[in-house]
């Protein structure tokens, strides 16, 4: 247990109330998991050597509907009662139990999951790399196998428990050729191996599968999901992964995307393809997760009327009430690929006759590569209230319609992310990045939660220090994502990162290149035009509230105007500032903020344990080094570009 | 000998003149080898079924002072006679009878090389990779070894020897890990079998060496050339190395260069460092060629005083006088490193103390990477006839200056390249690349030989063809240069290639690097100011001559205008067009320029072997479309910035 730093679950201040013996009845992989997560606990306890009061778990004989099968009450009294209709229930309140414990916050209450679905999807691969992970190797595979010890996954499943994660899928998106095996002996084996350890912490596993399987695995010659044999070949692969996982999830399925395979190259759609699959699972109980993420990656720059953002809703908006039952679509949070700021994506609230998760990323592929701090809950609590205008709420914000359609409460609904968790000891590489996994899970539980709650919980769960550095670290967190954003690339316009790596600043990295990713920037101004007007028509995709917000330049908010229209760089945001004065300011800005950061995090160096400051002072000091880095290119580019003087003579390389 | 196309030598029509049979007195590895030779062009006479007419070798018993010992005499007659001081001379006589013929040319000639250095590169690593090669795998190592069939060796050694090279370093200059070990056993049998074959075709073989093996592989703590342990440390190991390998060349050095260590590490100059080295080889009559290719590779691009042009002279200047007999700087031909157009290095004319070589390189690197056609001894050409204003002839060219500094005569001077060659069938990659190895051998021999000439030579020796395909091929070879330098980076300016791969264009690729290669380009203007009065004084590196031509913008020629001096798109450059109008003309040129040689090359099919048909065919169409590539990146990005419209209305997107 030590091997690993493992967040907001290893402090030793827990038991600092009395709590004398404890009882729970039941024999299962989860009430074993409680025992033990009891036993660790007390175990923390002697350090104090208080007494403690009795603690007792309840499995309610007569079910409690109100509670569904995930909810707890606890009862603080003499003797405190956490009670559930379900052992994972029991789970649950016992760390949320522990969770009020070192908040100080101890209180009777009753929480039910708002999303049924809150899962992480791992795009690890099975040579143990992990595609965009930047927190060290692979937790489960090393030299394509299951790693040797497993104890760090025991340490991960029981981390995501403690927020309510409930369902994890294990491998890269991108399925490679020895991972589309993962569905075969002898490696089905090691999938077993690690869906035993999930299922003791409540926590259902998933694979991602390669479409074409039938071809690369099943000899076939083809994969066509009409034709019989791969019907057949699909429900055996199935049959034989449930004898093996009984409580397998299903799949996720990237397709038609980037260069993998999908139901197009047979002339079939994606309704077609994740049906075939789904109706596979189905006698089973599993679900397919069919991604959205699909565009064409070969797009010419040259080509001005072909425009990414639209291409989902175009993909999809079509086949809405086609799909299964048990196929849910998971769609990026954003209509191009999680950058720092871009639009919500207009197939939520348009969707609405076919299942949906969110899908954020936790992994920081365009937040700074856990180099540079970035609190993810903030730009999650942004999604979240999005206002679609769907009719579902007052607003129709995306928190409120993940679980309306396509039939009130239904149970197919959820967020996901991309967990880019590593090896690394602390498991997220920079040390404050834990608090997104955490507020991930608290955000998933239950989308209304406040950013601010979510870092004032991780900090008191995870540091012994005082008041001062606690605020200090929280304000770090908080002000983090629009530091980030100050220095890199502005108004939502994107992009602006080094090819393939998607870290540090190249203005026209992405500029000329087939991925559909452009500023176009001129010597007048810059930005892409997304209007129906006179633009791509991308704006016409949203509900007409926000087409109309979108459309009009008067009515677009600054933060994504560069996403939405092409402006003058001389043009005035609704803040009063010219464009190019705002990027000026705003990345003077970010490189002040992160300055502040180093003097602030120097300040609490007593406070803090020795390896937690270390890693966070190393990471300052790159963060500091690249964000200097985007502020000069990114100025320079547009004082080169505009001729404009900054107003406040500040140094721009000429 | 049917697995390698091997060029110039396999063309069947050799003998359909008479030679009855032919007389070689002596036995030696080179008479061995001469006999060898003559064998195989007497077995492709049998093709004609021709009585061939005496052939006699004479090795003048009385040496002729004025042949040297490279020199050869031919005498056409009833009988004729090829006559040399030495067994090398007769090769090089044979080769040269041969080439006659093949360019039905027969006369007598005598034939001395201007340049006593004729010289290739190989950047090959022991792995089987060669760096910035185009043409497959090492044709010497494979899986950190000899490789195991050394036909194509010997097939490359009769090929150099065709042309007149006389030395070759067969290893990196980047000297890796596993290479540093190459002067040590087991590697060094390895090298001694090399060195074996290229003997027998008068060509001495050399080692790249790593710097710090003293510490790498000596065990010492230092590499310090001062030092006394570091002193035996060379003098030991290169004793070994003479013991196995007598004729050993000695050491080619990349040292303070882009990370490899040098003696700048211990406070020492690089004469230090060389003549060190140089005093262990002494006494083997070995020599040490120290590349000066030494520059800060950490620039910050804000800082516009460093100039990455200025570095090679500002280091070496100094020292001139100071370097040993047996030490050699090896100069790239321009300040940059390689680019398409850039300044000749003013280190030529200035280091008059010194022994200097002038280093080309054959690998693609920067002109396609054996996709595009790119006949170099144009560019070599240019570079030769380049005055430097230095005493020594009416205008100081290089091809004068090379023999004269720093004595008359001096006979350690001369020509080496970077080889670039791979295993590939046809060995350069291009078949029309093949050209370039030619012509580089040629050149070096004698540089006045006319790039014409050399292009009649090499078709001639090549392919069995008519007169007009023979035309068109030498047409593509004459114009490729300008085509190439048409559609890429404009007037002198360079650099705009895909960092690290350096093929295609980008045009900030390098802008805000740390590689010292900017461009400058802002909404005005754009080039390099490096004159004296506003920049950073690169001119003041030339004799006065030069100084006055770079500095003046009026004097400055176009093609190198960028380069040196900053000027505003509308700048009239001496065509008469603006520099704008300048870049649209020429990379629309460019591009119809490949569409011409597309429909020419269609039209020699007949005429061509399906290889060579197919192998350019297929690299004319790559080129084809990574013209049109860079036309509309350069056309498009200058567009946007400078906002002038092209007077002829072509398409350019915007």
């Amino acid at each position: 247990m030590q091997k690993y730093d493992n967040c907001w679950l290893n402090k030793d201040t827990f038991f600092n109330k009395n709590y004398e013996s404890y009882i729970l009845h039941g024999d299962c992989d989860i009430t074993n998991s409680i025992h033990k997560e009891v036993g660790y606990f007390l175990s923390l306890r002697q350090v104090y050597e208080e007494n403690l009061a009795d603690l007792v778990f309840k499995k309610l004989e007569q079910q409690d509907s109100s509670l569904g099968i995930e909810g707890f009450k606890i009862d603080i009294g003499k003797t405190t009662y956490i009670s559930s209709n379900t052992p994972v229930g029991l789970l649950y309140g016992f760390f949320k139990f522990i969770n009020l414990l070192q908040n100080d916050n101890l209180s009777s209450i009753v929480e039910i999951p708002k999303n049924s679905i809150r899962m992480l999807n791992h795009w690890d691969n099975i040579n143990g790399t992990v595609e965009r992970g930047y927190a060290g190797s692979s937790i489960f595979f090393e030299n394509n196998q299951i790693v040797k010890d497993k104890s760090v996954i025991y340490h991960y499943a029981r981390l995501l428990a403690s927020v309510g994660i409930n369902a994890v899928s294990i491998n890269n998106v991108n399925v490679h050729k020895i991972e589309t095996y993962l569905i075969r002996e002898p490696l089905l084996s090691c999938v077993s191996d690690i869906a035993y350890i999930f299922r003791k912490y409540g926590i259902k596993l998933y694979l991602s599968v390669n479409f074409a399987s039938p071809v690369e695995i099943g000899e076939l010659d083809t994969a066509d999901p009409m034709n019989e044999d791969v019907i057949n070949f699909w429900e055996k692969e199935t049959n034989r992964i449930y004898k093996k996982i009984p409580d397998f999830g299903g799949f996720v399925v990237k397709a038609d995307s980037e260069h993998r395979p999908g139901p197009f190259t047979y002339g079939r759609n994606h309704a077609d393809g994740a049906n075939m699959l789904a109706k596979a699972l189905q006698p089973h109980g599993g679900v397919v997760f069919w991604r959205c993420f699909v565009y064409n990656c070969e797009q010419d720059w040259r080509d001005r009327k072909t425009d990414r953002a639209k291409a989902a809703y175009d993909h999809f908006m079509p086949l809405d009430g086609s799909f299964d039952k048990n196929v849910i679509l998971q769609i990026k949070n954003g209509p191009m690929d999680f950058q720092v700021r871009e639009a919500v994506s207009p197939l939520f609230g348009s969707l609405r006759k076919t299942n949906t998760v969110l899908e954020f990323q936790i992994a920081h592929e365009y937040t700074g590569h856990a180099l540079h701090v970035f609190y993810l809950p903030s730009m999650y609590k942004d999604i979240l209230k999005f206002k679609t205008y769907a009719e579902v709420s007052k607003d129709g914000c995306i928190m409120d319609i993940l679980k309306h359609y396509p039939c009130e409460n239904n149970e197919l609904n959820g967020i996901t992310a991309v967990a880019g968790i590593g090896n690394d000891f602390n498991l997220t590489g920079h040390k404050l990045s834990q608090a997104n996994l955490y507020g991930f899970g608290r955000l998933a539980w239950n989308p209304k939660t406040c950013k601010s709650e979510i870092a004032k919980q991780w900090i008191n769960s995870t540091f012994n220090i005082n008041e001062n550095a606690k605020n200090i670290i929280k304000d770090i967190l908080i002000t983090s994502p629009q530091t980030y954003e100050n220095y890199t690339a502005p108004l939502g316009v994107g992009w602006m990162v080094n090819i393939y790596t998607h870290y540090g600043p190249s203005v026209n990295g992405y500029e000329f290149d087939r991925w559909g990713t452009y500023h176009f920037s001129d010597r007048n101004g810059m930005g892409v035009d997304r209007t129906l007007k006179t633009g791509t028509g991308y704006t016409r995709q949203y509900l007409d509230k926000n087409f109309e917000i979108f459309e009009n330049i008067d009515t677009c908010p600054d933060e994504l105007l560069l996403f939405f229209h092409y402006v003058p760089y001389t043009h005035i945001l609704k803040s009063g500032k010219t464009v190019i004065q705002h990027i000026y300011d705003t990345h003077f800005e970010g490189v002040e903020k992160v300055e502040e950061y180093i003097k602030k995090w120097n300040e609490i160096k007593e406070e803090l344990d020795i390896v937690s400051f270390k890693n966070v002072k190393n990471r300052l000091q790159e963060q500091y080094r690249s964000a200097k880095e985007w502020r000069d290119q990114i100025n320079t580019y547009y004082y080169r570009m505009s001729g404009i003087e900054d107003e406040k003579g500040r140094t721009i390389y000429k």
